[in-house]
Parts: structure tokens; C-alpha cells; sequence
């Protein structure tokens, strides 16, 4: 056995399955061994009393992003990853946007151009379809996949994003027939727009009924309909940053009827509410986001929803929009109606310490932790096993975690580019000390690298998770075109 | 005592509550008296052993009008109203249906032009909206819902009629604000067209594959969606002509949950089902409806629905379009693809009957049957208590039922102006032998009256049943735009 | 027309399903017109601004009975039927209840003895079978319902009345195959009587812990077991006074499965809460009754229920023990331990305007209140058309109501033998101001008549309702011993 | 790092979660190292081409057990560990069984007599309470949990097994207070019996009306009651041997609600179905079992629920009872009635298999398999992680599997004692050729070790799964005796 890069030493080290205490030898970017004494590294860590865990991905998150409204995020590659890394995460999976009227190709080669000399840490991307033309449906996105950009994520809201029914039926035709994952931002557009105006109407503009306009009820029809529009394609989707109890009650029976439905969650949906919307003055605007936060007692059906199995996954959907700031939250002035303001929240570098303040809460176990925070999204992605696990072969991508040090959450700990954290004065237990980017160290004890670039980029396979059941609603199959028997 | 017009006499009587022996003393087409051993009337009919019901009302009817393909029905005011007597209904609410661009004060006098010198016995109208304009809504709808035209039928599909979420908020709060009905075809018009243009392309143009198109997740998706929009408009809703178990059970969860949903539906879907679209060459046309018929498992929940009490209502959807006819169901052609065959079944008099002999099934019970026959439409739609019921003071529209009476239904028997019914050679126990309106017999063994213009217009009141429940999914009120406490 | 005794004009007559102007003419004790302007009676009422329901029927109360513990009712069969005579009440069906090794036969009797002199209203007997003996079910059951006594009722929980499950479904076995109607009080008895003894040994003996051994776990299990026997049977059930939103789940699941089992619920489930048990030093005990009441959000649940059909029965479930006695609620001491406090509440009297008072807050209508009221007992116990209606034919059973008549519960008016009401000072708008029996005056203005013995026994018919559906859950009929097919 | 007393080289290695190439060093029985290139061990093992997965766990087989009809099982722990081995198990956790009157202490030492000299791989033992008097409870149960037996069986139907609500509710009590399991068999009692008295007064004796009185309404009643029980004392339960669609319905829907209850089922459930127990002759007693196999859409439904998450455990049931022999299910005759027939089929070896089949059928995916294989019961019962998984610290306890090896099953292939598998001639995708238990082979190519005696006791530690998790149906708190705030 040749001598190791590193060694990260007398650990416990838990899986989504397993919790043992090991060494774990790395050469070369890789995990090659699992012992206990393992022969001395190049560079040894000592673990001793902390829980080595797989690097976290953060498979939702908004970089170097133009906003429908036209703002771009705080956020360009380097400053995310930076952030990434701080806080455990060493994979994240960015968007590739499609504005209308573009090629996919070339906004995908737009993200590369931004990412590659930037990043700290691995990427790959999803795409956004807006605009599914024939060129698009037809050539580039079959191509893409192809190409190793196996997800894409849909809008059913925004003006500038959303597809129709019909337009649904045909990505996910695209999907179920190329072996993609779909992701659908799942909220009713017109009942969101014309409660909006109705609001707008009545002189009702600050932040708080941006939470009002977002009505749980516009969450749940949407999830229900798309739900009901995959089970006809007969192809599995993700709905991504759900909410709400209703939302999640229709993914669940979904679920139980045998169809393959994902669910992702997110802190704000943990630990913010509507009311974080009703601070004084403008104040409100940073816990804006889409779909809103909601109340306590949807924050319990969403933890209970994560300890349940109703959501494989759990991302930041950071999506950094500066507060104080003419690009950012006030590009409309200084209290502009919440119609104007960009939506999102930043949550890249909490996101991991804020699910783990779940265990010492008895919410879920540590296990169901590694899954939501990395193994899932990689099998769901394709990055699997290369990234994901701790496990002999997969890049030694890994988190060192402190499970007792308690942090209060600081904007000005953070290595974002944001001037807040709607997490701010938070205070969780168990924080992520060093975090390992194939073997070499990234983060620790508050300090992340600035080497530019050393990110690479992860083509990913298509997942097995997203392949159909082969259980129809109809005798005839509308994606092949084909009725049994004839 | 004044002498009485007719008397009823030795019937046993039936109301959606009560069953009793009485005699019916009718003065001036009105029913001035209940008791047993009246005094002779002018003229004296003996029901013994004989039920006297309520005169059907048939709700959901389209006569005289031409289908979103431009085919005009096969009945006018004159035959669909004998044909209605002809099966124990003695009103109908058939739609003055709106095209987009007319005016619907025109559409109303239009379809008051054609019913008042055919019609043999009453009607109320129901309006189609299509084109909700400003005007409409601001200010046609209000006039004409103060006018007597208390309830409108809104489309989720077909090209020319249906509207987009943002429109259905908007009808359904004219709806809420003036007190009305909103009906609503409740099918997702992309899954249909999808489906549709998918089956062309595959060759499969057969009448079977109208049902295909029409799945059953397209029906509960719509209908899911409706009851979203009446939930956030806080107003009551009717979904017409439910085919299917899915539908039905998302109507239930909503009652269940205190929502004010109400349901339809029809014989077609109680005797029919896709195997009969798939007979030899283009007689499968005959059963083509939308929703289509679905199988023997969704014909069962559809008679548990009815007797538990998830529908109210039980119309014919009479859609009279003769088979063999240029002006038909052949005006494409011999064997047209489905997408060009006009959409519709008769029933109008076949309806009671089909229902009736439910209750020799042991499916529903006498009580249920009056009450989705007649008293619960009549309720629903602001006709009671002058219609819908046998009592003091009501229009002395009555059934004479023989409940013993087996008939097997041929189209040669009935009085509309078809060359088919879908129901040829089923025999079903129970028949009205005597239809009574307004105190006088219109139909009598077969024979049905031929005095055109005796049918009388009905003002509509304004439903209690169609006033919102003030449950709020919002604390927002959008059709006030009142925010409670401020 | 023969001349009538008594006549009540004018008024607004409401049934089950109708609701219409009339007078009512009377002759021998029973319903002979409905018309308007009928000629004078021996006694007019005028009913002007009143409405004219049919007189209610209290299908659960316990009279003259001696209860578990060895209490006599307050209230004999004098005291209770005046009592229900004064709140619009003109039936009772309280019970004959038999005592372990007591004749079923020998139970009858005792109980008419009590009954025939004393009674001012008409009544009939379910019986209470404790005590399932071969000869009981093979000999006197079926005996005493050929003679019209076709419901009983049996218990899941008391030391002296409890049935095990095999004795239930002997009993079901017996229902089914004679078309009785079983009547249930649900709850698991060795939950109860395990929580008791462990608040017991806390010292946790106020009447408040009784709702906390009363579990609403307790009633959901007995519930959903007694269910599963009747389905296992084949025969409808009804369970009796329902408390909670858990047991009244249970009950729906299982009518939207098309099990047909009944529901009831008492005006304490409405009106009263566990808190009204924690009142200063013993007071509390004037609340208890088992099952207990629940919370605020139960109540809620409750009256839902009612609304949307899952009850059929109102009952008061009056079981009258006084609060200052020695033979009352203080047999045992001034402060017994829960465990030594006689069980129930009265409630003859206020059943029906706690109940009315339920249509002006908009929770029910006032079809939904005759129904429950009178109408659907009658119907179930089988003593319909007789009772329970307004129609030609029926007893004149009626209660004139003021339905803006608004008075404050006072024990003082009521006349009963009770000390105390539990709804007292409870403010309900509309009373019966005048209640008639079988054509007879019997309460006017808070004056009840005294005319003892002028009740009179009915005998009841089995009730349809209480057939079975032929939904077999197994192949086999346990009931007759058949397998299809053999 | 020492020298490898085994290598297992090259092979596919799965856990619950993960899935990688490894070669697994072990020394000392215990796995120390997974690598790639590790040196050469005394014994080297080339897994290439092969999956390597942890040993299996069969937590749920009778051996050496008297039934409660007074029947030995065929198998003593020779036998069936054998048989374990042969088909990739390697620990086993049968019944310590207490018949009334016995103290628990004596039957564990009793069963260790047996147990010890014969076992040929590890083993636990679970205790089945079937007296649970104050001395059981209060004295043995503790000490015994104390002493490495922390889960127990108990039963709510047999006449000599079976505790009643208030008994079960005691142990329960226990099972909280001192953190152990309780995994329950669900049947009502009553119903059983009822029904089977019916049969056998009717005639029908033969095997297959054994399922007839098992009826699934039996199982659905029991397993709410059970799921009751839990709720009220707040500690997780175990469902075991679950069969049917309604007690799948009843364990998900308290998962649903946040209650900890857990599931098992069985090969048999999978498998067989109703139609098996109607074979020519006594054949049918061969698949007799309790809860007894179903049907097809049954089968479906437990197939559904083992994807979906609701069952954790897939044990055999193991219950040997030879077909052809008078010591068997042939004790009272060669075709005695059902009731006189030994419940239970053999499963020990060929259970892995038919699950593992499932993968290859899509029902399961590889991870599932290992988690309801072996990882989920070492945690459920306490001996994770020295069990069930494959990871550094873990015993060496390894079952080789051919993923692509087709064999047809065949007693005359199996190791047990039986005379019969219910499985003969049904052909399985996937075997496991190697079986090793703590570094030794003990299973290669059919051949099975005879070395009595090597497999060693385990003592269960509590498991965390096992905790209460704080979720109260009341403020008081049943098992302290306290009442919050007080």
C-alpha cells in the first residue's frame, strides 16, 4: 500500500447508513483506505472526538445568476464557494439559466467561462429551460445530457421563467425519454399575480404580504398539478423548496401511491416565518424569498417531513441579494413594494450547521443528516459515487464536525459577499471545523482558501432515481408513442 | 275551501325527506292543498299505487345551441322540452351560451328569442361565460345575476371557452360578491390537447382513444385546481358531470375539510363506459361525452357518491348531436378523427329513469333519488320552493311514478329529435307514466303535449347554498381588498 | 272534510327537506290537512312569524334506570317526559336496561310498569343487553324486537355492562339476522380503567382527571373495533354519543369505504370542555359524563360533523344525577375520588334550543336541525311515518318555534327533578314556545301539563336502515353460515 | 498494520447506503481494513464479480420452541443456524418462550441449554411474555433487559399466549421504563375465534378456511389497537409479520402522524397467497401461517411498503413444522381440521433470496435489500454495529453474493430439518455462495460447516429506535405517574 496524501485519524465516521470510528486514507485526491493505524499521512489530521462526515452538496443555489427581475446575485463563483466551503459543503450544483430567446449551449458555456477560473470547490451544473423550443427540446438538451448536464429545473411562476402545461408535459417527455431529472418550482402563477395586484390594489406593499401573495394554497395546487402531469408522462420529479404542510401532504400521497416523487426542503423553511416578514421599516425584505416562510406549525410538518423520508433533499436555494444596496434589495428605493423587490435569501454557508442543530434537537438522526446533506443529491444527480460518501474510491471530500461547539451565526463570520444573514444572532450546536476538498484542506477553523480555480467541474451521470416506474396512467404511452399490444 | 283544478288522489307521495299517503289538491297550477279524502277536483287523477314525485329538474341541458365546433344541437326548445316531460322533468335550466366577443345581455335575449314560442314546460337559463371582459364582469354579470340569471358555467378546457386561472378569480369573485353559482367543466386542457395531438400522430383516431385523451388524471387535476381557486376566492363552487373516483375524491377531501364544493353528475357515467366508444366502425361516437365514460370501477364510485352525498346534483348533459348526420356526428366525415366528432350525449329523457332504477338496485334511496332529481338543483339555483318539491304553495309540477313499471329504453319511444340514445334495449323498473306542470298533465303514456309556448321563464333567486362560508385561506380578503383589524 | 280539533295556522312548516307556508289541520290526535285558509278548528294556535317543526325525538336518555354504580336517575318517567315536553321534545326512547342474570323479558315489563302511569309524552324502549346469554340471544332478542322493541344497545367499557368482542359480534349476529338496530358506547374499557388507576395512585382523583382516564385515544379504538366487528358482521351500527375528532374520523373513513354506521352526538360535545370539569373544589362533577368533553377544537370538529352528515342522531344522552344528594353526584362524599362520581348529564330539556341555536350562528341549517331533531331518529328507530315528520297521516307532533326568541338557561325553568343544568346562564336564541302532542297542547309559555299516563308506548318497526348491505368482508357469511357457491 | 487473517478481495461492497469496490481485511473475526491492493491474508477470497454484503439478520424465527398447541418445532439451533448460514445469515434471533406459569429467568436459562452446544452462528434472543405477572414485570423483565435481553414478543391472540389491553398496556409501560422493544403479533382475538367456530359448526375444516378466519379486518383491528396501546404510553412498537393492505394503511398512517411505530414482514407474504392454502388434499397446510398469505394486490402492497420506508424488518417467521409427520402439522390426523394444524412455515435459508430477487424485479433497490436484510434489525435489536453492516470495528459477518446465479429453490437443497419449503420449484435471481461469520466460512457452494457450538450469544444492548419520543395523548403521564407542572 503506498503512502497516503493524508490521513484524518481516529474519527468517527458516519454515512447515511453508518457510524464507525476509523482512519481514513487518502492519495491523490481519493479515499483508498479504511483502517484503524493507518500508516502516517503526508499530512495527518486528528479527529479524535469529532465526526468526520462526506463533504456536504448543495445541490440548489443561485450563483453569478441574472435574477428574472434583471438583478444579478452578490454571489460570483468565488465568493459562493468560499462560502460553500466555510460551512462544510464541498460540491454545489449551481444553475446553467436559460433567458428567453437564448441557446442552452451557449448559456452553458457562459456559466463555465464564470465558473472555471473562479471556483474553490467542485461544481456541476443543472439547467434552467424557459424557452423549450423545438431546437431546444429536439437537439440541445438530448445533446447536454449527453454532455454530462443531466438536471433541469422548470418554473411554473415568473413571468420570465414559467412554462405552461403543455410545455411541462413536453420537458418532462424530454426527460423520462433521456434519463434527466426534472426539478419544478412548483407555485400557481396567476393566483400568486392576481393576489399580488389585488394587494398592490389595496395599498398593501411592504415585505409581509409578499408572504400573503404566496398563499399556501398556490403551493399546493401547483405541486398537485405538476405531480399529476409527471404521473401522466410517467417520469419522476423533484419538487424543489417546499414549504408548507399541504405541499407536502400531496407529495406524500403521491408517494404512498407508488409515484416517484422527490421533495427538497430549506433552512428558511426551518427557522424563519411570515412574521420574519413583518419587521419594522424594510426590514422584512431580507426573509423575502419564494415560496415564503411560513408559520410554526408548518416549520414542525417540515421537520417532521424531513425526519419521515418525504424529502431526499436539503438545499440552501441561496439566492444572494444584498440588503443595502442599489443591486440588490432596494434597486427600487429604499422601501419599494414587494413586488419589486429581488427575491431570495442567502444560505450557502449555514445551511449545513443550521440541519445539524436538528439532531441535538431529537428532529432527526444523524444519519438521515448525511443523507439530506450529501448522499442523496448525489445519487439523485449522478455525482454518486464519486461524491457523497465516505467510502473507499469516492473523492475524499469531507466535513470535520465539532458536534458540541456552539456557534451564534454571524454575517460578519461568513464568506459570502452578502451584507446579511436572515440567520443572524442564531445560535446552533455542532459546526463543521475543517472541511476537505479532494485531500487538501479548504476551511478551517474559520479560514477558507483563495485559491482561485482549483474547483472542477462533475459531469453527471444520468440517475437511476430518474428513470420511470413504468406504471401508466394510460393504456396508451404518449412518449413513445405506443399502445401495448398493437 | 275553493274547488280545485285537479286533485291527485290515493298517491303515495314523496318529498328528499318524507313519504306519505295523501291526496294533492292543485288550484291555478299551484298545490293549495294535502290531505286525504279532498273533495272532487275539475279533474281527478288516481295514483294509487302509484308514487307522485316531484317533476324532474334537468340543470345542465344545452338546447338550441351550437357546439365550441360550430354544430348546432339537434334539439330546439320545442322537442328538448317534450322530451323532458316525456321523462318526468318538468323544468330545465339549459345555458345562454356565450361566444367570445358577444355581448351577454344579446346572448340572454337571443336564447329567450328561441325559448319562449317553443317551450312546453318552464326553464331557467345559466349563463356560459367565455370572454370574461371588463364588461362582463363590472357590469353585465351583476345586471343580469340581479335580472333572475343567478348561475354560470365557466370552462377549464375546450379552445373557444375556456379561461385561464386568472379569469376563473375573476368570475369567481363576481360570484362571491352578487351571490351566484359558478358551474365549472373541470378537465386541464393541456393534458387533453397533448394527449391528443400525441394519439394523431400515432395514428390513433378511433372514438376509443377520446377517452384516452381524456384521462382521468386530467379530470382530477382541473378539479383539484377549481377547488383551489374557490378556496382562495372563499366562495362555493359546482363541479359538473364527474366521471371519475380520482375526482370524486378530491371533492370529498374538500367537503371534508368544511370547503363548500358541490357535485354533478350524470347517467352517463353511472351506464356507460369506455368499451362502449370502442364498438365496430364509428359507433362508438354515440358515446363520446367529455368527460368520457370511464370503466365498471369508476361507474361504482360514482353510485357510492351518490348516495353518500358527495353530488347534489344529477342532470342528463343532454348534447344532442344525431349520429347519422351531416349536421351530426358525421359533419367530418363517415369516420372522422375523434378530435372533429361534436361532443355529447343525449338523456334528457332517459335521465329520471336511469337514476330511478337505482333505487330497485338497492344503490340509493327514494329520498336521495327526489332530491337529486329535483329538490336540490331547484335549492342550488334559486327556483325553491317554487319548484323542486310537493308542498303548500309550490307549483304543483309533478311525476306520477309507477315504480313497478319496466321499460326498455328505445329510441323510437322518446320525443327528442335524436336517431340514437346511448341507452338502446336497457330495461330499466320504474317509469313516470304521468308528468304534471303547473297543474296540468303534459305528458301521459307516452303522449307528450304539443302546446308550444306553454313553458313558463324562471327567475332565478339568488342561492343561499352559493354564499361564501367565511373560511379565509388568507387573512387578506382579495375580493374586498379588506385586511381584518385594519 | 270532516271538522278538525285543532288547527295551526300560519306558520312556516319545516321538514327534513321543505320548508313552506301552511296550516295544519289536526283530527284525532294526527296530521289530516296542509293547506291555507283551512276552515276553524276546535282550537286554533296562530303560528304567525313561528316556525312549525316536527315535535323531536330523544332517542338516548336514561329514565328510571339504575345506573353501573347503583344510582337511581334523578328523573322518573313523570319528571323526564315533562321535561321533554317543555323543550319541544314529544318522543323519548329512553332505555330497558338489563342487569347481568336479569330476563331481558322480566326487564320490559319492570320498565313499562314505571313508564304507564307516569309518562305525559309518547315513548319506546331500546334495550340494554348486558348480558348475552344463549337464552337471551337465541330466544328473548329476537322475541322482544318481533314485539317492537328493534334496537338495543351494548357497552365496550363499565365493569357491569361491558361486552367482550366476541359477545359483540354475537349480538351484531343477532342484529343482522332479525334487522335490529345496535347502538354503541365506544370507548376501550381497559384503557380507561389503567389511566384510572394510575391517576388514582398519583392522588389525582379531581373530576377533572376523569377526562384525562376518558383518553380520546379510548373512544378512536373502541370505535374503530366496534366498526371493524360490524363490518366483519355485516350490519349497520350506530355509535353513540361521539365526543371527539379522532372517533368521528374513524367513523367517516368508514362510511367513504360504504361500511354504513351511524353516528350520534349529544349537545354536551358541543357546548361544554374538559375545562368545565376543572371548576373550583367539586363542582366539575356536575360535568361529567363519558365520554367526556373535549376541547374548543373538538367542538369545532363536532358541529362539522353535523353538518356534513356524519351524525344522523342528536341525543341529550340524559342521565340525571343531582349534584347536592346523597343519592345523586354525592353518594360518595362531598368530593369522592372521580372513580365513586355517578356519571352523566341532563339535558332533556336543552337539547333542542343548544341545538337550534346552531342555525343563527350559520353552523347548520334548519332541514339539518329537523333532521337531527326528530326526523332521522324516527327513521332509524322505525317509527317513522308515525313520528319524527310533518306530513299527512303523521301523529300531530309538533313544537312551534320563536326563532328569535332569545332566553338564557335558567335551572329554574326547567322540569326536570335536577338541581342544576350544566348549561346554565348560557344565552340561545329560539325556543319552542308551544309543544303539541298528538294534537294536544302538552307545554305553552313554560307550562307543562300534568297529565299522567297520557303518554303512550310505541312500538317499533325494524328499520330499513338497519339492513345489511351484502359488502362481505369475507367469503364466508359467518351470520348464515354460507359460503357463496356451496 | 497486522496481517490479514482474511481477505475478501475485489468485490462489489454494499451497506444500507453505499456501494463501492473494496477488498475487506479482517483479523480476529473483525473487520480492520477496506482498501484496494491489501496485502495477502492467511486466507484470500476473490469476490470479483460478486456484491459483498453484510450477513443477514433473521430477527424473527422460532427454534426449539414447543407452539402453543404443545408442538416441538423440527428444528433445533443445529439445524437452523445451519440453515441460516446456507442462505447468507449469520445471526439469528429467535424466541426465549415463556408459557404461563414459568419465570422468564428459567426459560432464558432453559434456552441457552440448547442453544450453546448447537448453534453454528451467532445469536440473540428475544423473550415472549406471555404471564406478565407483577414478579415478570417488575423483577425479571428489568434484570433481564439489564442483562443484554432488550426486546420482547407479545401476543394479542392464542388462547395460550395472548395478554389482554390492559396487560399489553403494562409491558408496554415496561418496554418504556426500561428502554426496551416490543414487537407485537396483531390478530383479534375474538374474531379469529368466532370466525373459526362458525367454519368449523358450517364444515369447512380444510386448510384454506384457515385463511378465511384470519380474516384481514382480524389483522387491520389489532394492529390500530396495538398502535393505540403505543400512542397512549408513548414507546415505540414493532408490528411483526405484517400481510395485509389495511394493517400496511393503519402502520402508515401513525407514521404519518409523527407515532413510532415500526413494521416487519415475511417471505411468505410476498410469495404465497389464499390460493396456495386450496391445494388438493392436506397440500394447503404447508403455506398455513398466521396472519396467513393473501392475495395478489395484497402481495403488491407489501412489496409497495417495503420501498416505501413502512416495514424496516423482513424476517422469516421461521415456524418449522413437517408436512408428512406426526410430530408435525399431521399430529391430529392426515387431514384434521385447521384448527388442529400447526401454524407456520420454514423460511430460515430461503429467505434472503426471495428478497433479494425483488431487485432484480425493480420492487427494491440493492441498499433496501441490506437495510431489511441486516442493518435495520442490528439497530432495531441493539447489536449494530457490531452486526449488520460492513464497516471498520463490525464483525466479520459477510454473505458473498452472485448477483446473476439463478437457482430453483428445492428442500432437498436446503439445510434445515423440514420435509418441505413452501418455495419448491420457484427460480430466484441472485444467491449468496459464501457465507462468512466472524472471519470463517461457514457456508460455500451449498456446503454448510457442522462445527456445533461456534456461534456465540449476544447480548442487545437498548436501542436508541426503542426511546419514547416525548409525542403525549394527555398531560398526564401514564408510565411517571406525573403530571406537568405539578
Amino acid at each position: 500500500m503506498t503512502a497516503f496524501d493524508l490521513v484524518v485519524r481516529n474519527g468517527r465516521v458516519a454515512t447515511a447508513a453508518d457510524l464507525f470510528e476509523a482512519d481514513i486514507g487518502v492519495k491523490d485526491g481519493v479515499i483508498v483506505a479504511l483502517g484503524r493505524g493507518l500508516p502516517k499521512g503526508t499530512r495527518d489530521i486528528d479527529a479524535a472526538g469529532r465526526l468526520v462526515l462526506p463533504g456536504g452538496i448543495d445541490s440548489h443555489c443561485h450563483v453569478e445568476q441574472t435574477s428574472s427581475s434583471g438583478i444579478m446575485t452578490a454571489d460570483d463563483f468565488y465568493s459562493a464557494t468560499r462560502s460553500a466551503a466555510g460551512g462544510g459543503t464541498t460540491t454545489i450544483i449551481p444553475f446553467a439559466a436559460q433567458h428567453r430567446g437564448m441557446s442552452l449551449r451557449t448559456v452553458v458555456r457562459d456559466y463555465h467561462a464564470c465558473a472555471t477560473p473562479k471556483a474553490v470547490i467542485d461544481y456541476a451544473f443543472h439547467l434552467i429551460v424557459s424557452d423549450p423550443t423545438e431546437t431546444v427540446l429536439g437537439q440541445e438538451l438530448p445533446a447536454l445530457i449527453a454532455d454530462g448536464y443531466t438536471s433541469f429545473k422548470i418554473y411554473t411562476t415568473y413571468d420570465m421563467l414559467k412554462l405552461n402545461d403543455r410545455q411541462v408535459l413536453d420537458v418532462l417527455s424530454i426527460a423520462r425519454r433521456e434519463g434527466a431529472l426534472t426539478m419544478v418550482h412548483a407555485e400557481n402563477h396567476d393566483i400568486i399575480a392576481w393576489l399580488s395586484d389585488k394587494l398592490m390594489d389595496a395599498g398593501l406593499t411592504q415585505p409581509k404580504f409578499h408572504a400573503v401573495a404566496h398563499a399556501r394554497t398556490a403551493e399546493r395546487e401547483a405541486t398537485h398539478r405538476v405531480i399529476s402531469l409527471a404521473e401522466l408522462v410517467d417520469v419522476p420529479v423533484l419538487i424543489v423548496h417546499v414549504s408548507s404542510a399541504e405541499a407536502i401532504e400531496q407529495i406524500r400521497i403521491a408517494q404512498n401511491r407508488g409515484i416517484r416523487v422527490f421533495g427538497e426542503t430549506c433552512p428558511q423553511y426551518l427557522y424563519l416565518t411570515e412574521d420574519d416578514l413583518d419587521k419594522p421599516g424594510f426590514e422584512g425584505a431580507k426573509c423575502m424569498c419564494s415560496p415564503p416562510p411560513r408559520d410554526k406549525a408548518n416549520q414542525q410538518k417540515v421537520w417532521d417531513a424531513l425526519s419521515q423520508g418525504v424529502f431526499q433533499v436539503f438545499s440552501s436555494d441561496h439566492a444572494p441579494y444584498r440588503y443595502d444596496d442599489p443591486e440588490g434589495k432596494m434597486k427600487h428605493g429604499s422601501n419599494p413594494p414587494f413586488k419589486k423587490v429581488a427575491n431570495g435569501v442567502p444560505g450557502l454557508e449555514a445551511r449545513l450547521p443550521l440541519l445539524f442543530h436538528g439532531i441535538s434537537e431529537g428532529r432527526i438522526d444523524l444519519h438521515q443528516f448525511v443523507g439530506l446533506a450529501a448522499t442523496n443529491a448525489a445519487k439523485l444527480y449522478g455525482i454518486y459515487p464519486r461524491k457523497g460518501t465516505i467510502a473507499i474510491g469516492s473523492d475524499a471530500d469531507l466535513a470535520i464536525w465539532d458536534p458540541e461547539k456552539e456557534v451564534t451565526i454571524r454575517q460578519a463570520d461568513l464568506h459570502d459577499a452578502m451584507d446579511y444573514t436572515p440567520y443572524e444572532g442564531l445560535t446552533v450546536k455542532g459546526w463543521p471545523v475543517i472541511t476537505i476538498s479532494r485531500g487538501e484542506v479548504v476551511a478551517e477553523d474559520g479560514k477558507v482558501t483563495e485559491e482561485r480555480g482549483r474547483g472542477q467541474f462533475l459531469r453527471c451521470d444520468r440517475s437511476p432515481l430518474a428513470r420511470s416506474t413504468g406504471r401508466r396512467v394510460t393504456g396508451f404511452d404518449p412518449v413513445s408513442g405506443r399502445l401495448p399490444g398493437l
